[in-house]
């Protein structure tokens, strides 16, 4: 099967010039088929502030009123999804930037619970693998921003780990997939402080060791078990390291490899 | 060959939700290729206005400094772009919603005056026609913002009627296109106040004959220019027409046709 690349960017990233232009030159040299997923909470955050709009939060979730998802609609799928484009096009990479209502790429439910009403939050149900194969098939790069539609007119904002992840999994059956999580950190840290500590490879195993010594960073958990889901759904491997080490990453000469043996 | 609308919509259009909506229900509905150029202006000016921008005007031109291209990156190409998409999505159109960066779509320079600084606003150099037949034979419609980019990865603002002009042209050696800028009003008007006095078709000798004695609008005058200009590229038909009417200018039996003969 040929290789695809699933990789999404954090947040950090995105917001500081230098290290969005490093990322983006890696990510333009890369050889291959390859689908880039951003978020751009930070900028959405200080553009609502701009505005006056209270961020809306419960249980320290944020919620996505009416208001918040006109922001990630306009910052996500407008200024930072075409802004990345124009960068990848200027580096020789073509490039196309879409949402997830664009050729229905992604279609989502609103997200259904309970207790707290997210708001507009989808949880995704279908991915359009056929779309996204026509458009790979054509040497374009895609650079997808994390915004979703139900199918009946309601745009959605949604987790950017997720789309990859669910992304991820579904052209598994059409590529060996490589899941790249990256962001500011060199990789899964045994001390959080410390950028040497990195863990350069987990197994299901490693992984339980881990848990059980309680060596891993906490926010860092559901990451991981995101990868575990990832690889028993058919995606080749995981990895998570820094942003502007994407080909060392690659390599397996840096950051953290997510396998499933 | 085969048949391209190239549509256009209006700003008042897109502000007002059962406009567009019965606008986009039209489209919708329309057999074969299509490509929906918008724009955005009232909201973007709205946006500016909220976020206490003020507009630069020079010689009655708007400027597009670093601010203004955000927003009308925001606005443009992120929500109300994306806003078509998942409603056309829900009415089964297949679209894709892009700008000119993505897939190289239009490439344009930094307009060059010797006198007047218009900022980011882009000339357009290249129309990318076979990533757009690309797109169209997957019969997907294709909404285009008229954000362009410049190839060393800064993004243009352009006139949406400009970019609908030129794709239409370029797109013309490949389809029988169709250009049609739709709007609020009923078409070309003999009284600017009566609706009811369209100017059913216009050609050269008659085109002549209306300027001499002053019958049109002169804000209207341009887009006729224009017009011709797209008829002497190549470009089948031009009709000007109210955006609810779709099917009925397309028809021929509403709004003004711009004929070449």
């Amino acid at each position: 099967m040929e290789q695809l690349f699933v990789i999404k960017i954090g947040g950090n990233i995105i917001d500081e010039d230098a290290k969005l232009e490093s990322f983006l030159r890696e990510f333009a040299s890369l050889k291959g088929k390859k689908i880039l997923v951003h978020g751009g909470g930070k900028l959405a955050t200080k553009l609502a502030d701009q505005l006056g709009y209270p961020q809306k939060l419960i249980g320290g979730r944020r919620i996505t009123d009416s208001d918040t998802l006109r922001i990630v609609t306009m910052v996500y799928a407008g200024y930072v999804n075409k802004n990345i484009v124009a960068k990848l096009q200027a580096k020789g990479c073509n490039s196309i930037g879409i949402s997830g209502a664009d050729g229905n790429a992604l279609e989502a439910h609103k997200r259904i619970h309970s207790e707290i009403d997210y708001g507009f939050v989808g949880d995704i149900d279908q991915v359009n693998t056929s779309f996204l194969k026509g458009l790979l098939d054509q040497q374009i790069a895609i650079v997808l921003a994390p915004i979703t539609h139900d199918g009946n007119g309601q745009l959605l904002n949604t987790n950017a780990d997720t789309v990859a992840q669910e992304i991820a999994k579904a052209l598994s059956k059409t590529y060996e997939v490589r899941l790249i999580y990256s962001f500011e950190k060199s990789g899964v840290l045994l001390n959080v402080n410390d950028e040497q500590s990195v863990i350069r490879q987990i197994n299901p195993s490693s992984f339980g060791k881990l848990k059980q010594e309680q060596a891993i960073f906490a926010g860092m958990l559901p990451k991981l078990e995101n990868a575990f889901t990832a690889l028993n759904n058919g995606v080749k491997k995981v990895i998570i390291g820094r942003a502007e080490e994407l080909q060392k990453l690659i390599d397996g000469t840096a950051g953290t490899t997510i396998v499933n043996e």
